[in-house]
């Protein structure tokens, strides 16, 4: 058998830790699929005294992370620092720039400096490889990247945040608000003491970036998705979307339209026959859809130590075995660099909930904004009367562009008898 | 660009006319994926006339398939001929005793000649790839052989023939007994004219096989599959499993017990909650437990022209890049003689069916059968009086030996009172 792979690993948290544990506890699995062993040879982290866990002895040790990207006994570096900056992205470029393949589960870095970073892996012929950055276990970025490789693919969704949804099924299961569910996610740490990354939906923004780039060919592009959280879902959302066949999940889309491309990240009323619809809980998924194969689902646990660490192992073992490929799929010079989508380019249907006053002529001024935006509804219910006087009214939608929906709420948001902000949300179609 | 890669393609029915349709269709982008364009260059089917809706003008035309082994023009042999034998198994072997890449969809051949072949292309540094031989265009073989390579797997399980989903969702749907949907799903092509290949259960014992062997870095045993069809699944059956909260499908499971491998195709009752519940119609369905991933479940189309040219010209993007790696992801000679798990090793509910004259006396009996075996029952229920002075008895045993069932069965089915063939399925756990 072949010399080990020798890994420096810097970022020692539960995923740092779990590529060590499943290194040891599968080694010669490992070996037998890589075609030689894997060996962690050098760590570095903040803190070389804390409990991990895990043994160190033996482990040569950096206190700054950089230094391993230019040790004589590290082949491959292992990014777990995480942060789009700072020491990641410094040890990054450090590593790639000394012609080393580097394996990172960094998606903040990838989305904001992928193409940087993809074309020192192409000029240092370095592989540069992420299947954990997105959705964790679950080989996706290996689905888009080769799987699929053979098709032209007209839209990417996914269900990208495991807080998000185990918060959102979890108010549809036990019938809670927003934040009670918070709150006991935080204490179960199924979220974060500081939510906002994850519930504002940053983090599948950064992951959609990624999925959109090996979707498309594209350079990743971050800043073009419109992203809004869920943190204005309420319970009655939930229950009037149930009442209409759907489900209320966490989406990010990402769809080609003409020459340009359209991403955000939103929560979406998903049909109950769309396969989003059953991912619950912590899971995450993500649809393809391809010109010759179709629609392609894959599920599995989108964060945690040991799906994590299966996903870096992964990519390890693909590197043992000497299979490189440019790291979004073709050369970072070939990367298209499509212009976001107009906004009236996206069409559909909409859910839309407003609280309102409850009295006399209200629908009349809410049917005249949509009668003004040029948007027709299919259907409007008052599902129960509010506290005090006021009442909530849910309006579903014809297929509309989406800046007309979008006028119509704001010139209904603007009206005396309308209170607290408007929830709108894309209702994604059953098919395509 | 590197020159093409060159391919030379046996077998032009609905499979090799998409494959030749997507290389032409997607030319560019294969080409951009794989680092070189990828063109057919020679072909051979029966009918050299046969009207197919693909032009085969340009192409060196050969009516011996196995001369494209050697043909100078040839870098790499796509078989679609289809057969475990024959001139599909004579054209795979001669390809990679020539040292040539073989692409090929052929379930039937891996599962009883995967073992040979994988040694002939160790032998001859000749890549073997076999992505569209199960579940069609779902990524899934790549899935285990790369995605989940880090891992222990416990158990795969899948939804492997289309056509047999395709017949039990729509019995359920439509409230229609096996027989009609059966010559409904003739009619409009999704059973053959010959379906018993489909219905009872041996294509998907064959894909079985092959991914029990990348599961568990295995020899593929066919031979060691339980197989049994979908013929005798009743609507009433498929009614009294939605009264339980269940789905019946045809479904493949391999697990490993201790040192031994458990191998089965059978219908099932699936739990609602279980993410093979979930796939209705042609599709296909994968689910894998490792023992760092977790559960991963890939679905998508798992025939059609499409899907099934999507997962070759997958392939083949592979063996361009250069990414070969062993067949059954580790060298055939370290492939495991796993011995199949003995009958009593299998255990769990089952769901059991009878038909019985409606007399007094015949519960007494059939307790009195699985006194004897051990077995005891969760529930037992008489669903509806049946014609003339028949009754149906449908039964849901604890957890027990799966001998210990079939030996109730039996046992029942020797009593005067029982009239017709009772029919035992498996209930699976809706984790793990």
């Amino acid at each position: 058998m072949s010399p080990p792979l020798r890994i420096g690993l810097a970022g020692l948290g539960t995923v740092g830790a779990g590529v060590i544990r499943l290194l040891e506890a599968n080694a010669a699995l490992v070996a037998s699929r890589a075609g030689r062993p894997i060996r962690v040879t050098a760590v570095s982290a903040r803190d070389r005294h804390r409990e991990r866990g895990i043994d160190l002895a033996g482990l040569a040790w950096e206190d700054d992370a950089g230094r391993l990207a230019t040790r004589e006994d590290v082949d491959v570096v292992v990014e777990l620092v995480g942060g789009a900056d700072g020491p990641a992205l410094t040890l990054a470029r450090e590593t790639l720039a000394a012609g080393r393949p580097l394996v990172t589960a960094n998606k903040a870095m990838l989305a904001h400096h992928g193409v940087e970073l993809a074309t020192l892996s192409d000029e240092a012929g370095a592989p540069l490889r992420f299947e954990a950055a997105v959705a964790g276990g679950i080989p996706v970025i290996k689905g888009l990247r080769e799987g699929a490789a053979a098709n032209h693919l007209s839209s990417v969704h996914g269900i990208l945040n495991g807080t998000c949804n185990y918060i959102l099924t979890r108010m549809a299961a036990d019938g809670l608000e927003f934040g009670p569910v918070l709150k006991d996610a935080q204490e179960h740490g199924f979220a974060e003491a500081d939510p906002g990354f994850d519930i504002d939906g940053i983090d599948a923004a950064h992951k959609l970036a990624i999925l959109a780039s090996l979707a498309f060919g594209s350079r990743p592009d971050f800043a073009s998705v419109a992203i809004e959280g869920i943190r204005g879902v309420a319970l009655v959302d939930i229950r009037e979307a149930a009442r209409l066949g759907h489900e209320v999940r966490l989406v990010g889309r990402a769809e080609r339209l003409g020459d340009s491309l359209a991403q955000s990240v939103a929560p979406c009323l998903v049909p109950r026959t769309h396969p989003l619809a059953a991912v619950t809980g912590p899971l995450n998924a993500v649809v393809v859809e391809g010109d010759f194969v179709g629609r392609l689902t894959f599920t599995g646990r989108g964060a945690g130590a040991g799906p994590t660490a299966s996903a870096v192992v992964a990519d390890l073992i693909a590197i043992a075995r000497g299979e490189a490929g440019p790291a979004f799929s073709m050369p970072a010079a070939r990367l298209a660099a499509l212009p976001p989508a107009p906004p009236a380019a996206r069409s559909g249907r909409f859910y839309l909930r407003l609280t309102v006053l409850d009295r006399p002529g209200v629908l009349a001024e809410l049917t005249a904004a949509l009668r003004d935006a040029g948007v027709s509804i299919e259907s409007l219910v008052q599902p129960a009367p509010g506290p005090d006087d006021l009442a909530l009214v849910v309006m579903v939608t014809h297929e509309c562009a989406e800046p007309a929906a979008r006028a119509a709420v704001a010139a209904m948001a603007r009206l005396d008898s309308v209170t607290g902000a408007p929830l709108l949300m894309p209702i994604l179609p059953a098919e395509g």
